[in-house]
Parts: C-alpha cells; structure tokens; sequence
C-alpha cells in the first residue's frame, strides 16, 4: 500500500493532542527492530519504514489511534521496546507504527499473578512483583529492555522455560485485553485457550493493551557456569541437569566453545580455552544438590556468582544477557558476519541429533543450546551461531537441519509462518478476519492472509508485494 | 535378640527423668505402624511389640538414650507419628521404641527453606511456613497426622510429586541432622547427595533429629474432580495434564470405578455410577487454562472446591486424603478384606501397560493411579487395590506384574530391598556399618545387614529370625 494512498498530513491533524512524530530519523528508528542480525532481513528490511510514530498513553489514545486509522486506511504497526529479531515490528507497508511504550503501568499484583500494560518493561514488572515475593515465570534475554506485550506478540520463550515450558503453554498467559481494528475499535478479553489467537501473532490481528502473568516465588538465582572438555559431556550433563526434578533451575544454555571465550568479553577470565559452557540459574535451596550434582558428572565449576566477592560480581552483566538472543549479539557485537538461526531438537532424540546436527557442520555452525520443559519432557531449542558466506549457504544449512528431523524456525523470513511452524495457524486467521477485516494490521507478516494461496511445500520464500514501495523509495 | 538378653528394669532406672512408658497396651500401640494394610504384614507382624517406649523431648535427651541403649545392648527402633505401611516402625527385635514426637519444633523458616524437628507433624510445619508464603513441596496423604522425620524415613514421595518429583530426587531433602549410635553417639549433618544414606533407610542407620526441606510458593490449591466413562480416556487425561508444564498443580490421582463411588463416602453425591475418577489439586492461577484443558479432552468437571458454597466443601475431608494410601484405607475401612499394591508405570510406556494389566486383572485389581515427575518426565505410581483372597494369589498378581515390566514396591515385606528395589542400597549398607556398628538400630529391616548372602534373585521371602521371639512370646 503505497504511502500516498492516504494523507499524513489529515492523519496528524486528525491525531489531535495524542503524541506523534514524522521526523524522518526518528521513524527510521521507531521502524526498525533487531532484524538485522539476520543478513537476508537486512537486505531485505533495510528500507522498510513507517510514515510516523504515535505514542498514545492511555487506552483511549489506542482506540482513537485505531479508529482514525482504519476510517482513512491507514496501516498500523504495533511495536513494543524493539527488541524482536523477526521485523516483527517493522512497518513492511508504512503507515503509522504505534508505540505502546507509554502505556507502561504495573496495574494489579496478586498472589500468583500480574496484572500490567503492554508497554511495561519486564525488569520493571518484576521490580514491582518482587515486592509481594513473587516474579515473573518467563523473560527473553532482553529482560530489562523489552515489554511484556512484544514478548507475547512476538517472543516465544526464554528465561524460565526450563521450569515453566514457553509461553504457548496453556496457562503461561493467564488473560489479554486486545483493541480490534473493527469499525469502531472494540476492545476484547481473551482467557485461556483464547490467548493464542494473538499471542506471538506480531499484531497482525489485535493490539494488546493489557497482559495478565502467572506468577512464580521470587528467588535470588544463583548464577553458574560449568565448563565440560568434551561437547557431549557438556549436552548430557545439561539435558540430564534439565531432569533433576527437585533442583530448581531458571535457566540452562550450553555454549560451545570458542564461542564463550570469544565473545562473552567480560566473563573471559573464568572460561578457560576450548572449554564448552554451561550457564546456569539455580535457586539458592539447591546449591549443595547442584554442587554434588555437577560433580559426579566432571563438570569444572568455573563461574558462581554466590562465591566472588560482590564487586567482581557487579562488573559482569547478568549471566540470561549471555543466552537466548543476547548470545548471538554479543557474537555480532565482536564479529559482524555472524548470524544465527533457531532450531528445536525433539525429544526423546536430543542429544544424538545435536551430536549428529554439529559433527557435519563442524566449525561453521557453532553450537548454542537452551534447555526447555516442552510438552512435559526436557528437551532443547538450538540458538546456533551461523559464520555467514551466502544466503545460499545459509539455506543449505538450514536444509541440513530439517533433513535430520531437526525443525527450524528461520529467522530469516519476516512472516509468521516461516518464521515458525510453516503452516497457517487457523485460530490466527480467523480472529484476523473478525478483529482486522480491512487488514490493516502488521501488513505483510501473515500469508495466510495476504496470499491463501501459498503453497508452503515448495519452500520458496514467501515475498511481500508491499515491500516494493519501501524499497523503491529508499532507492 | 532375646528380650531377656538386656534387663528392661536397668534401662528403665538409667533413663532417669527421661519419660518411658512400659504399660504393655500403650508400648503395643506404639509397636505399631498401618502394616494391617497388608494381611502378609499382618499375619507375620501382629505379635510384634517393644518392651519399653521412651519420648525424648530434647536432643540431648535422645542421644542419652541412644547412648544408655548402646551399652546395654537393646535394639532401639525409632517412630514418628506411626503412619507407614510397611511395617517400618515396628520393633521386630523387640527393646526401646523411640518416639520422636516430643521434637516437634519448627526451628527456622527462611526464603525457600524450613528447617524442624523430627516429630514436627507436617502439616504444623506448612502452619508456620505459610505465615512467610510458602509451603512444604512434598506430603504424603497422611499430612494431618504425619511427622516430617517419618516421612524422610519411611516415605518416599506423595502430593507434591507430580510438580517436584520424590524424595529420593537430589534437593528435596537439603539436609539433616542425624544421631548415630555409635559408642558415644555421635550428631552428623549431612546435605546434598549424603541425605540419601539415611533418607528411606526406616531408622537402621541413624536417628533424624532435624530435616531441612526446600519450600515452594504457598497456594490456596483448588480441588478438583473430573469424571471420564472411559478408563483409558482418564488416564490419557491425567497424563498429557501431567505434561502441561504451565498449568501448576500439587496432585494428579486417577481412581478406577467403582473405587470413588464405594469409598468416598462423603464425596459420593459428586460421583456418579460407572465413572473414573481424576483427582486434580491445581493453582488458581490456572483454573481457565485447566477449565480449558478439561473440556477438550471431554472431561466432567464433578467436583470444584472453588465452585461449592463454603459449608458443602467444609464437611469433606481434604482431596489429598482420598489419594496416595488414603485411598487404600478409605477402602479398608469400607471392605476389611480389600489390600494394595505399590508399582511403577515406567516412562514411555506407561498408558499401555495401564491397559493391560488392568485387563489382564479386571475387577480384582481395582486401578489408582498417582501421576508424578520421575527422572524428568510425566508417568504414574500404581496403587491398585487388590481384592484378597490368599498371599498365594497376591504373590500371582505380583508376579504378572513384574512378568509385563511393572516393578512392584511389595508393600507385604517389611524389609527395606523387598519393599524397594529388591537390591542393596551400599550407600545405606556402609553408613550403617558408620552409625551403628552393633546393629541395634530397627534390626531385622535391612536384609543387606542381617543376611549379606541373601539372594533376591531366588524371589524368596527374607524372614528375620528376631521375629521368632516375638511370635513364640505372644504365642
């Protein structure tokens, strides 16, 4: 939909007193998420803007942004911090991004649960829980950046899951209040099953306003890294961590070496050459099990946050900005071809097709594994680092996976189906049709709406017909 | 050993103001566990007594005992609250009773830890713990009644498991404080995988004086009932329920009809004829998802703690008291001629073997299932109740589950390898060589010590030759 299909100028003035924005650099930035750690989507996305910001503050803000919007059809964009690595908040046919970061209250605490705006940081809703003893079950790597609502819109699983599965697990989100796009906006309560219709469905077909969390004791995690020689001892020592049902854990990464030594900059001085990582959060409770644990499999206690003295501690980031995502920046931040990809390793099959997956790619795809609790049993997602060539390579690579029985969730496509299961996600289309008739939402990120047609089996990659305006512009 | 190999009148004089008791009804009482469950246990135990009972109140009072006993040569075997059903308390060798309940302080309630005396009952423990929102993970059915050293001596999992797995899982029992009776006993402490030595020993080793349990967020548990016309379609239910890992719950029981029609006397309006029963204490945080949950598996919701008024749900016992071996004794008190087994489903096969040897063993066998997290994953503990009629044929029922690779806990031995794994625990073995190097602690439980050739695999019965005495006596 190109950009003078509608007028800017009457859509600003029609805004009235709700916040926006136009200068160019400012959208740019506000149009953009963390895409390019993927070399396809950059060169793909590089161009894709929005035509300006708003920044509603209230609820009623959010309606009349809607209700403007679709009355001049507008398309709309919701964004949360940013902090997505699928474009998923990137305006692939311009129009207006709606950043939801002023709404950001905490609006109700309870026992086991957590009421909060779309638009509130996690570390902040955390602070605020801690104080009835209780935190958050799940939280991507991003923690002290990202928002609840592009968590859920566009995040999957994360710090936590290792305990608590991801949050397309029943009863990980305990309720949503959702704005549709309909003519006039109406605003809507999903519970249990209902959740799923927009969670992680980028906003494609609703706005979240408000999220309601399950909520877990809170615990001082004690941070561990425990370095293996060998990279399967190193894997089943995890998976087999992952089973200890009485010790508490939050988080379980294997990183395999020299991925630690390279890139984890400041924690350097405890990863000794060609050691395999193994990070850790562990309750405090389980420290002694853990400890004997660790031992009677060889692992080689390297890091403990509860045994450095306190300063040494307060110079190293926190051990979950070392995982999921972040392993992959901090890879970037030194070595800019790096990319990545996201793969998982069914269970009960884990560790051979992790030994078989990384014996064929050798060097070229290093590992890096997050242990999770996935339909009930222990298994693992791959976050491996990928030293880029070519986008042919890149495609090989993945092909290599899926050949052995190993799913990939490219993170080198901006649609929600090839991004994840490649298949349309029925209880999504359908809500898009009811909440976003016009389809207005997110443009391009669902095919299942924007080309029924497609046919997933060809593994040709789906292409937005709306990018063309951005990347003519830009040109 | 004789009783008249140690002079009771000695020992009654040397423990001074420590209070015995040698009144031959009170000292039988406390001679006695829940054996009757078994009428094998019954037949071989019932003459079963101590000749003097002595209730320390104090830990120095204990090791004065232990130490007086140690010289004159008695058998000492210690008690809690006397809920096992394995004859685990019962002085086969006759000598002194210990009953712990006189030590029944809460010692020390911190984040994620308690810490308490022996005899302290359960559920005075959780009282005082839920003051700081927090409760114990793990309780036997016997909650009410039971004491916490009892259960770390006797036990071996219950309501909790299904969540945090057995004790016997490293960091579900962070550490405890045991006597010896060594010349002079000795106080160890022990933590991490050493609790293990003493953890499920039934007293043959060491005296607990204290445990220190890991603790979980206190939840006002929501009881649930769900009701299923298939017995296979409840026990698929309560397992793919076991495995949704974000929908938080403290127990998972399936009980075969007619079970909770003729035994839950006081729940009997909520079920109706023919149904399988599926007991579920779960979060409310979850109750959407788990309502959810429910209706797409084509379960009925029979029963809702949450959904009565208050006075209908007050005049029924707890849920938890109608599962673990509360189901069993809820069918005794009904049908004095009804037993029990104890088995376990092995991980993956669980819901096939369910089916055939429920097939196999019809109305005879009536199946109660406990579903908990063992080594990771989702499977079931078997308690069926048995319709006795000869220990020839429970030998047979027990057999045709071995012969489908169902091990059984034989709930009808009184010895810790007949009553487990049918193998020496070495751990325990060497720690009793340690602790108690005249073998005067609950003689007669540990075959390991008693008879080192014994050979399980013969699947001969091990008779303790102490047990003459007292069947002669009584005789």
């Amino acid at each position: 939909m190109p950009s003078d299909a509608y007028d800017i100028v009457a859509l600003k003035t029609r805004l009235g007193d709700i916040r926006t924005e136009d200068n160019p650099a400012l959208v740019r930035q506000k149009s953009r998420d963390f895409y390019w750690y993927s070399p396809t989507l950059k060169r793909q996305l590089d161009g894709v803007n929005g035509d300006i910001v708003a920044f509603p503050t209230t609820e009623e803000e959010v309606l009349r942004v809607l209700a403007i919007c679709g009355e001049l059809g507008v398309p709309v964009t919701p964004r949360g911090a940013g902090t997505g690595n699928y474009g998923q908040a990137m305006p692939l046919a311009g129009g207006l991004v709606l950043d939801l970061s002023g709404l950001d209250k905490v609006l109700e605490i309870a026992p086991g649960r957590v009421r909060a705006q779309a638009g509130a940081i996690l570390a902040d809703i955390d602070a605020a829980c801690r104080l009835s003893g209780q935190e958050l079950r799940l939280h991507p790597s991003t923690y002290r950046t990202a928002s609840i609502g592009g968590f859920i819109a566009g995040g999957s699983a994360g710090v936590g899951s290792i305990t608590w599965g991801g949050l397309r697990d029943l009863g990980n989100i305990v309720s949503l209040r959702v704005a549709t796009m309909e003519m006039p906006p109406r605003i809507l309560e999903l519970t249990g099953e209902e959740v799923q219709k927009v969670a992680h469905a980028y906003g494609t077909n609703g706005i979240i306003l408000e999220a309601e969390m399950p909520l877990a004791g809170a615990c001082d995690w004690i941070e561990a890294i425990v370095g293996f020689d060998d990279f399967a001892d190193a894997t089943a020592y995890a998976n087999a961590l992952g089973e200890q049902d009485a010790i508490l854990k939050k988080l379980i990464s294997v990183i395999a070496a020299p991925v630690p030594q390279d890139y984890f900059l400041r924690h350097r001085k405890y990863l000794p050459d060609g050691t395999h990582a193994v990070l850790v959060m562990l309750a405090p409770i389980a420290r002694t099990a853990f400890d004997d644990f660790t031992a009677s499999r060889g692992g080689q206690m390297l890091y403990r946050s509860d045994l450095v003295p306190a300063e040494e501690a307060k110079g190293l980031p926190p051990l979950y900005e070392l995982t999921w995502n972040h392993t992959t920046l901090r890879a970037l931040r030194v070595d800019p071809t790096i990319t990545y990809l996201q793969t998982l390793y069914p269970f009960p099959n884990q560790l051979a097709l992790i030994g078989r997956i990384h014996a064929l790619l050798g060097e070229e795809v290093p590992a890096h594994l997050e242990f999770v609790r996935f339909d009930g049993k222990i298994t693992c997602f791959g976050l491996p680092l990928v030293r880029f060539t070519t986008e042919e390579r890149l495609e090989e690579i993945i092909a290599l996976h899926e050949a052995e029985g190993i799913p990939v969730f490219n993170p080198h496509r901006y649609t929600l189906e090839e991004g994840g299961m490649k298949q349309t996600d029925a209880a999504q289309l359908a809500f898009k049709r009811e909440a976003d008739p016009a389809g207005l939402l997110n443009p391009g990120k669902m095919i299942a709406w924007e080309d029924p047609a497609f046919d997933f089996s060809t593994r040709r990659t789906y292409l937005f017909p709306g990018l063309e305006r951005d990347v003519t512009r830009e040109a």
